[in-house]
């Protein structure tokens, strides 16, 4: 089975994740493992508010996960989740969020997408830029630690590792921009949708090489930026215009209903320069 | 029903067909309709030799045509193609094989892609480029005599005409590149397979668009040359090699079985400049 159950185990469980990243070398967020109420309350006064109480399975999307704030009451916010295995998470202030979509192959070969950067309303992804706007140290930093984290699950197959950039202070210089791995995605992923529209090889026939055992596919990205915007729930309503906006390339799931916050299809943009924010 | 039975009833027959497009002042290769062996001696007398003698129905690939030489036999060559209603067509010495995939819209819209130049071997395209490597002027006229092809029909979808470009000699100048119509297949069309991988929008969803009434994609070309070459029978073997060379898109039909002559696949290839010959 490519991936196999190894890389399965290392991101289904979001506490087995921390922890086989933190023995990378890899940076995180902090977190603490929660299994009670009382778990809860020591983890908050070691990490602060802010935090991130998430349940360490199951969850997607912002679901399964509750933000602990300064009046927030512990004992619910643990109720709340159902009284099952949970991590407190500090939260990361960051500049960015990015994500590297990576492929694998079966001799070791990789071949990782530009970086890209994303933004996510109410817990959702909603646009992704290629290539992010970030140092060019820190996107080779990004990429390294992607494929690290493929080399020692010894992954075949496409992955996603979701990540913030974060400014450190350094003395006598300007803010260097730093990574820290948030999610692993063994799999294709809504951030590399762009590939589709905007790269010589999608994410999705790079996955299909690496699991048959075929070579990579070039990855180079077509045009100077690539824009990839998620049409959620009544966004698709706007699927004529789109159609009509020239270059604009349009991919619809044929979902029968739009319902809120569901991801209904998504519209990648090539363009000459980054998009006014 | 896009496109409708006229369109159908213009290229299903190719006496029909040459007449319709004759009827719009475009050329063709000179033709005569030939309904039995008599009728075949005298339209041979007229055209002269060599000729290609086509069933006028159900030929496609090189099936229902034969050639008519010096020596051949005509009653064997018209009992040959089964004793069915023929057309005899003049050879027509071409400098180049081009065709036109456009698209015509609900409301009149038309979008055509680059003509391409393509070339057949054993009567099955091999190869087609784009853009061809003809004159603006005959470009411009190739895609005018497309146009007005297809506003005759009231054609809604994808359209390809193949021509003929011919060195016309110019007293006083070099020659001329002029067209002559071969054929109008009321489709996408095996010569715009390079919009795939090669093209903003593909023929396919050129097509959808059009008949679903939406508004045209942009049929910009992706980079300065995109060849596309089928794999016909046993050139399918080559795949491995095909996936290992960068930037080479794959395209595989599924069929089970490598048969002589069978297209089994395509591979598009973006160049920065014309393939040698």
């Amino acid at each position: 089975m490519r991936p196999d159950a190894a890389a399965l185990a290392a991101s289904q469980d979001r506490l087995v994740e921390k922890e086989f990243v933190t023995s990378l070398g890899i940076k995180t967020a902090p977190y603490i493992a929660v299994d009670d109420a009382g778990a809860l309350a020591r983890a908050v006064a070691q990490i602060g508010r802010p935090a991130i109480l998430k349940t360490r399975r199951f969850g997607y999307d912002g679901k399964g996960q509750v933000m602990i704030r300064d009046g927030s009451d512990l004992g619910a916010c643990f109720r709340g989740l159902g009284n099952v295995a949970t991590i407190l998470e500090g939260v990361v202030t960051f500049a960015k969020e990015v994500s590297v979509v990576a492929a694998r192959g079966m001799d070791g070969s990789f071949a990782a997408y530009d970086v890209c950067e994303n933004v996510h309303v109410n817990h959702i992804l909603s646009t992704s830029l290629a290539p992010a706007q970030i140092s060019d140290e820190c996107a080779a930093e990004a990429v390294a630690c992607a494929r690290r984290i493929a080399d020692a699950l010894d992954y075949v197959g496409v992955i996603a590792v979701e990540m913030f950039v974060i400014d450190e202070p350094r003395v006598g210089a300007g803010a260097k921009q730093t990574i820290r791995v948030n999610e692993i995605a063994p799999r294709v992923h809504n951030s590399g949708h762009w590939t589709l529209d905007g790269a010589v090889t999608s994410q999705f026939e790079q996955h299909i090489r690496a699991i048959a055992g075929w070579p990579l596919g070039v990855t180079t990205r077509n045009g100077a930026f690539v824009e990839m915007r998620n049409l959620i729930g009544d966004d698709i309503n706007d699927w004529a215009k789109i159609l009509a906006e020239p270059g604009a390339c349009l991919r619809l799931y044929g979902k029968a209903e739009a319902r809120p916050g569901r991801k209904m299809g998504h519209v990648t943009r090539i363009l000459p320069r980054p998009p006014k924010p």
